[in-house]
């Protein structure tokens, strides 16, 4: 077959184009289109719908900067987009990075990838979203990679240019001169953007999550506690894993299974291994029985020995991975075939999720970007959309049996808030870990910091007092098979804070609500937090001939603490490190556990203890606890509600409940009640009641002594 | 200014395309184009002209492959080309990499850019080019960024495809299958491919060198001993530095100014400094009396008090690096400006060459992506060819007063094989400075293992052995302000080595003159030479969670050991190692400072001394050698020639000779003389006697002792 030939040799539109922004599509919302954008984009790729009920709740705002200084070109099938930045501005955002957390004086190639411990923009959610300091954020809504220089690139014709000094004798030399300027280049012959302006960085990223479909509320098993058994337990082994469980009085409430669960893997079959798991059936009963649900681990590289191989064959790209076919899910046909095959195999069975790995990268396994797809889905598109595409063939058929799931991806990209599931990765650093659930905040992706293996007992407290404080509390023994009780000498101060959570479950949930019902972000970065100063230090270094032969600037920012919802603050403490510094957002904030004042308007210094991770609360902060349960039956049977208030300021806190369970709660099925505190009276507030109403009766404890 | 636009909105050409390969250009040589290709392209920008007259006296060939079997597709502005790979073929070359040899399995995106610890593609010679061990090669005559999977991908309709393996069961599962084939993707609407088929690998190198325009041969001061004086002396410490260099009784040739001699340095003036140089005629005649060349430190970036600035300023991009503007080399206008500008300011002067600093990245500092320039060059072109284009800038000069320079750059590609520099970087690894030097000897650069500071003597002295084996032997102080005598305790063996390659300098010119008249590089990859096996091995590796959840498989090569020349193999000694192992290539191998047998077809352990680079020659390799001179004026005035001989082989030597200064070796103004050893008996042959012979009398010395 010969190519398509174009009549036409003459070159495509270039030159510089202004874009029209024209009227708000939403409040604090605009839209524009220039040149000939390619017909997918990350958004229609997965049919993102914006939440228009709630977007046009939200105040109207105005266009955040002078339309003419949005530059944009578009050269020889490329765009240019360029905006003006201030002096102090900072920049969140671009991509699930590990390191650092302004993006400011960096370079990002945003590509699908995974993370390999450099912020270089390959990563699991190479998010091309931006949210500046001044308060509006920009997504360019293209499945491209996308270069993006963040205010590094110097221009002539600067409006407010560095000066040129001199290295020989100008002490003030920099090898960054500082740059009024933010630039994306798109290999692409126009594009899509979405510009979002909002009262404060928070509002900006809910406005993006709202626009993009808002996020989720996982089913209540789902924020319990995750066990992930070694690749090749039998279907004996895990019901032993589950008994010693409940003998170590550990909670539990999702077991997971890895790749031995496949009669082939790497590539998948998706069927049952006969030798492992002889009864699918009645292994699932019996783990569902204990209130257990079954997560399972796969790729979605289809084996030749998969049941469904022949049939999903003819849908599959040129290229294969481990020798597994790569279905092309943005067609009808392939996702039929694997929906169909996962029903009856396992969401009939009683499976409550998955666990999607290697839709990410690394590039030396996935297929080349000279790969084709038979939709005509160029091999780049597809690299940057794998994983929403898995995630959205999954959930409509979680979705046809009115059923919540939840579980793990290790790619997800704009578009993909609405899908219940949390990105995990290789990279095991516990710092890493907290700037990942950082700045999973700003681009609408959630993050969690599992715990495997540590080097020490104190190592395994900290990771897993970190992980009970994370969207989805995961050990994954897939590899080492390590148990909670693997480190004895610290098993009590594990079980108390896994136990902790459970008790802490009702404001996690409700925090949940927030993102589905206002976009925001459960997890949370210091930076969304009003009145929090999280400007980021430079601090110069030594010339070195060799280590660092350009005095590079070193960045010094605020990485290692977080929010849970408005009011908790959670700063961890790293193995050997019992002392840490603690940045205050402004106001009086409290002790979690004591309710004792710690400081207002400071840094302050924290003298921790192996047995607790350091908790804050803002003052008038309203912390809804059940008690301590192995299980979210419990919760889901019908607890009492201690409502803890912290501080004397005034506040209120919304709390949501639902059936736990289904996605009625997209319909209306779900009950919300104010929690009010004014001057020392409590009051509690119907506001809506329609149904799964899970708490028997409300105490409140006041937990700061008088002074 | 409103944006051209094209009428046309049908795409472009797209689908497979069927290169035309027809008649060979040259002997063993091909040339096709498919597409659109840009027009600018590697080899045209600097106008390499392939150098007939030596191609055509070059066998004929075989076209290597069935041309059916190489895939070209155009896909929406996209050019992917694909060719097949068999079980045991290796691929080398894909640029200046610095810690492996053989690419194959590996992912690289051709990139200029400063080399950062990783072979990705991102280096300072990312040239488009590859050997195959099957005896053939291929320039992509392409200046856009280019993907290379290197038998990664896997495709369906492989025909010898790897087989699915169950990794919950299979020993043997890989994270890499086998790959069958080799694609990249050039992002360009088609493009010009040169194939070249040889004897050998070596043959082939040199067809390319040849086609690029050929190698160069540096004038002989070039070849001894380099010192870079630190940055911010003044024109009496750099005096005081070279009668220090004369009282050690120490060589030197060359002194290099570092960025101090600039009135203004990042961005540069390329104006003298009024108070560190007052008088740069004086303090250039000074030197040179002595004996010394002078070679300055720049960047092409041009400060706003240079006094060219004005000038050169309507020919510069959109961006600055450091606050300097960065010229459009490609028009002749910024070429003018900036050659008169230097030609009255340093050549006039005396001023021997330049360390071309800046020109290969890295992105935080030069040009976005996003930048023009007034030629409508693009910003991803113009950083592929800078370097070359200030070479070519530079060399023009240089040539047009016929006065050969030898300088350092920092940034090479296709065309830049004729430009008398050699590359450097800022990466200071010793073992990687070894494998920089193989694997420039397969992309038509060269890179110099330079000395800069050292933790021990030990290592000082190794790696001064080691750049006295390189292309260009010199030690770096820029910084650190380290001579040759440093580390007293070693300076004598720092002597001795930097005294033999006075000694050997015969020999390793006409290596250069191979360069030249043949296209052979002078230090090369052991792979270049036949009957060596370099193999490269590969081990399985252990799982681990967190460091190795795939058990990546781990490569294993020869990647510390190259030959200077067709007769002898260097093989240093890093820090901290007494003994090596050498691999030697067929054939008997002789200890080059005793003329002692060492092997013959084996891997060789060498316990090694403090004094010596372990040195061997193969049998009936001939060495011309003159007396241990300070500086290559003696050599140039006249020495006498020892032949050293080793082995019981016959054996001959082409040795080459002219003035040593000008370009009238490239009109045929130089001598050759053909060195026979037969059955013992010696003789030399008068080739070409057309001047610039420098040698007084000839004797010859049997080196291996009588068995």
């Amino acid at each position: 077959m010969a190519g398509i030939l174009c009549a036409c040799s003459a070159p495509k539109q270039t030159g510089p184009v202004q874009a029209q922004w024209g009227q708000a599509v939403y409040p604090g919302v605009w839209k524009t289109s220039v040149g000939n954008p390619d017909k997918l984009n990350l958004l229609n790729a997965v049919e993102a719908t914006p939440k228009a009920e709630i977007l046009n709740t939200k105040s109207q705002q105005e266009f955040p900067i002078n339309p003419d200084e949005i530059k944009i070109s578009l050269r020889n099938g490329k765009t240019v987009v360029r905006l003006p930045l201030d002096k102090e501005e900072q920049i969140f955002g671009l991509g699930l990075n590990f390191k650092t957390v302004d993006q400011r004086g960096r370079i990002l190639r945003l590509h699908m990838d995974h993370y390999s411990n450099n912020d270089n923009g390959r990563t699991h959610a190479p998010v091309p979203f931006f949210i500046s300091s001044k308060g509006y954020g920009l997504l360019i809504n293209s499945a491209r990679y996308i270069d993006a220089y963040v205010g590094t690139g110097v221009r002539v014709d600067s409006k407010n240019p560095p000066e040129a000094r001199d290295r020989n004798t100008d002490s003030n030399w920099s090898a960054n001169p500082y740059s009024d300027n933010l630039e994306f280049v798109i290999p692409e012959e126009g594009v899509e953007l979405i510009l979002f302006k909002g009262d404060n960085m928070l509002d900006v990223v809910s406005r993006f999550n709202l626009y993009c479909g808002s996020g989720f509320i996982p089913p209540k098993w789902g924020l319990g506690f995750w066990h992930r058994t070694p690749t090749r337990y039998t279907d004996e082994n895990v019901a032993q894993e589950a008994a010693d469980f409940a003998n170590k009085n550990f909670p539990l409430d999702v077991i997971g299974l890895e790749p031995g669960w496949h009669s082939k893997a790497y590539p998948c079959s998706f069927d049952w291994d006969p030798n492992r798991f002889p009864d699918p059936d009645q292994f699932i009963q019996k783990m569902n029985e204990q209130n257990i649900e079954v997560n399972l681990w796969c790729n979605p590289y289809i084996s030749p020995e998969s049941s469904m191989y022949e049939q999903i064959l003819p849908y599959c790209g040129t290229h294969t991975v481990w020798c597994g076919v790569v279905p092309d899910y943005t067609l009808p046909e392939a996702r039929k075939v694997f929906q169909q095959h996962i029903k009856k195999a396992q969401l009939d069975k009683g499976i409550s999720g998955y666990k999607i790995d290697e839709v990410d990268g690394n590039d030396s396994w996935l297929w080349p970007d000279a790969a084709e797809f038979p939709s005509g889905t160029e091999a780049d598109q597809m690299r940057s959309i794998y994983g929403n595409l898995v995630m959205k063939t999954v959930d409509k058929e979680y979705r046809d049996i009115n059923k919540r799931t939840y579980g793990l991806v290790r790619a997800v990209n704009a578009g993909g808030v609405s899908f219940p599931y949390v990105i995990y990765n290789d990279n095991y650093s516990h710092r890493d870990f907290i700037t990942g659930i950082i700045n999973s905040s700003f681009i609408g992706v959630m993050w969690t910091p599992e715990v495997r293996g540590s080097g020490s007992g104190e190592e395994w407290l900290r990771r897993m007092q970190t992980t009970c404080f994370g969207p989805l509390a995961q050990l994954n023994a897939w590899a080492d098979g390590t148990k909670p009780w693997s480190y004895p000498e610290v098993y009590k101060q594990c079980q108390e804070v896994a136990f902790l959570r459970m008790q802490l479950l009702p404001y996690f949930y409700s925090a949940f609500a927030d993102y589905y019902l206002q976009g925001e972000p459960p997890f949370r970065a210091m930076n969304l937090v009003e009145g929090f100063d999280g400007k980021t230090q430079k601090i110069k270094t030594k010339l070195d001939a060799t280590e660092n032969p350009y005095e590079t600037v070193q960045i010094r920012e605020v990485k290692d603490q977080y929010m849970v919802g408005d009011n908790l603050l959670v700063a961890p403490l790293f193995a050997g490190e019992m002392e840490r510094s603690v940045v205050l957002p402004k106001g009086k904030w409290y002790d979690f556990y004591t309710g004792e004042l710690v400081g207002e308007n400071e840094i302050i210094q924290v003298k921790g203890s192996l047995d607790k991770i350091p908790l804050f609360v803002r003052d008038g902060g309203i912390i809804p606890m059940i008690p301590a349960a192995r299980q979210t039956k419990a919760w889901i049977e019908g607890q009492p509600l201690e409502i803890r208030v912290y501080g004397t300021a005034d506040g209120s806190f919304t709390l949501y409940d639902d059936d736990g369970e289904s996605y009625n709660y997209e319909k209306g099925a779900y009950s919300i009640k104010k929690l009010n505190v004014q001057k020392g009276e409590t009051s509690v507030e119907d506001v809506k009641s329609d149904g799964g109403w899970s708490y028997k009766d409300i105490s409140w404890k006041f937990m700061t002594p008088e002074k």
